[in-house]
């Protein structure tokens, strides 16, 4: 027991200097724009592996991590929270419900920066608006936004979750490219090309840009 | 140019496994719940500082990071967002409010913890309700409960930001231990006495705890 209880407390905390100077990196978000199908969540996983490689503190955030908690849907969170609140938290599809879906996602993403990771994240995240309120949040080179430019028809050849098949035959509405609009960045940091190039050139790309802006010394 | 960018690309993904080999040791959330000016965000930062002295990648989320933008209130997304987003998706103090901003939390400190980070929650979350249901979203050994138990006789003395003041004085209603009730963790993995030792004592008690859960090894 010491005598120090009573007063208030001295405090520590751990400058974001600290954390980037102990893992060797700056913390950032490269956030990966385009149609479903183009590649993001794949150019976001293959890049994380390669990271990891060189002992990189990344992170994905996509559908598959995002979808089940945090952004969870009005029928997931019905069971365990109740009606009003499954109604009012959970997101589907409209307009203001994708909305909150970027600005969760840009608010986990800038927590992640913020603690000296660079967070990938892989969501169509159609609109232009959406995405620079998500920049306007972050340091001028936190954010790195990476258009994959996949044309829409090699998007839909590949269709690898079968949904442009159902878009077509009008089973699911407002989708992206389809029926609802898609707003290519304007002055994206990257531009990659993955109808050209292969995941593992594309990720050279991003590698060299992160290296270019010292963000990782490889 | 290579030939596999019309056939469906082959994917490497990091295991959890992997993110901690690298990083030498596990990712856990460990929650700190206690009354206002228990301590909690200083034994968070605190222990923040220590791991971190032990090259340990940990993070806080707490009121400062977290009530800014993931969990804002509506006055501050109405400006950015328009009326009816900040009504629907800011957080205030109504009891559902406060079972999404705990809701918010909890899958954030998870996805801190998929990626290997030992995520410090600083939060009042006085409803075991809402601290059993992020219990159940993580595996047995993730989560991490700890209770700082400090009486509400040196919490009010303290009282750091003036809040008791405000309540007693009725100028802030609902405040926990006044007028909105605090439920104790009924078997929290720890219990931090931080009217009777000091914050590096009782942060010793948490490292010792992680240490024989081998979610760390010094």
């Amino acid at each position: 027991m010491t005598n120090d209880t009573n007063v208030t407390w001295h405090e520590h905390q751990v400058a974001r200097s600290d954390r980037e100077a102990m893992k060797g990196h700056k913390g950032c978000v490269v956030w990966f724009t385009g149609l479903s199908g183009s590649g993001k969540s794949t150019l976001a996983n293959t890049l994380d592996h390669r990271l990891h490689g060189h002992r990189i503190h990344s992170a994905v955030l996509d559908g598959d991590n995002v979808r089940h908690a945090l952004n969870a849907s009005p029928g997931m969170l019905r069971g365990v929270h109740g009606d009003d609140f499954a109604e009012r938290f959970g997101l589907g599809f409209s307009a203001i419900d994708r909305e909150e879906n970027i600005r969760r996602i840009g608010a986990v993403a800038q927590l992640f920066s913020q603690a000296g990771i660079i967070a990938l994240t892989a969501f169509i995240s159609p609109y232009r608006q959406d995405r620079d309120r998500v920049r306007a949040t972050m340091a001028p080179d936190e954010f790195i936004e990476v258009f994959v430019d996949t044309p829409i028809e090699i998007c839909e050849q590949r269709d690898p979750k079968g949904l442009y098949k159902k878009a077509r035959a009008g089973e699911i509405k407002g989708f992206t490219g389809i029926d609802d609009p898609y707003e290519q960045p304007l002055s994206p940091e990257l531009t990659l090309y993955a109808g050209q190039k292969s995941p593992g050139e594309l990720v050279d790309d991003v590698i060299q840009y992160l290296q270019e802006r010292e963000i990782v010394r490889l």
